[in-house]
């Protein structure tokens, strides 16, 4: 009887765990969907500072055509550059997040438009995202065109 | 006396799973570089196939210029595409590896070179691991170059 109890409570606990895991799973997603909406918004607004706070402290981001960029003073110097570029929108669109425990990865295509709605680079990426508190924040961020390359 | 007992051994429990983890860590890591040891060997071989076969059956590899990869077999067509433009050998640098369970991401450097040793293309990636039983596949794969891009 014993035993039987203790089974039957360890299936109750394994069932919840899985329930809560897919739970968590979801909210990951939501999280960090409401996080990209921020990082389109802060883009909009011109606001690199903003963009870099979106980043753990010691982040990189592996930007086509130059080296690693490490924490957030060079990543906000990266988005300034884009910025600077006549980048006015970014459109990003998540179509995977796994989450294991503080990490994250999350897979997407983007879109980067002029303010004429024109687009200046479509592509995909990959980040890394790392919980921090109620927050997630980007750890790793890696992208690259899918246009074909200048001749 | 029951109370202590009962805490020394949850911290024995504690201390043990997070050496294990640390263990794990590294074991995972050594896994990885023996892999990309294989892709590099696969890749002088000129045999897509066999750097078809390192990554799962589901995985994407996300090449710059062009729309995502799906599965094995048009990952090796990529590949054969790599080899054909001369590609002869590349350098897999490892300089991180995170793993949580059954996932893990890879971050590193790489240099794709040709016949006589000449740097065609050189840059960074991060890939997103999966532990198939004893073994660790690329799952999704995604890198830029770091060489300025052409005007």
């Amino acid at each position: 009887m014993k035993m039987n109890f203790r089974s039957g409570a360890i299936c109750g606990i394994v069932l919840a765990a899985s329930v809560a895991a897919a739970s968590a799973q979801s909210n990951v997603r939501a999280t960090i969907e409401a996080t990209n909406t921020k990082f389109g918004a802060a883009l909009a607004a011109g606001k690199p500072a903003d963009l870099a706070a979106l980043y753990t402290t010691d982040a990189m981001a592996f930007p086509p055509g130059s080296d690693i960029v490490r924490g957030r003073d060079a990543i906000q110097k990266m988005w300034q550059g884009v910025i600077d570029s006549g980048v006015k929108s970014a459109e990003l669109t998540t179509t995977e997040v796994d989450s294991q425990g503080t990490v994250a990865h999350e897979v997407g295509n983007y879109a980067m438009k002029d303010g004429a709605g024109k687009v200046l680079d479509r592509g995909k990426y990959v980040v890394i995202w790392k919980r921090d508190g109620a927050a997630w924040r980007i750890h790793r961020d890696i992208w690259n065109s899918s246009m074909p390359a200048a001749r």
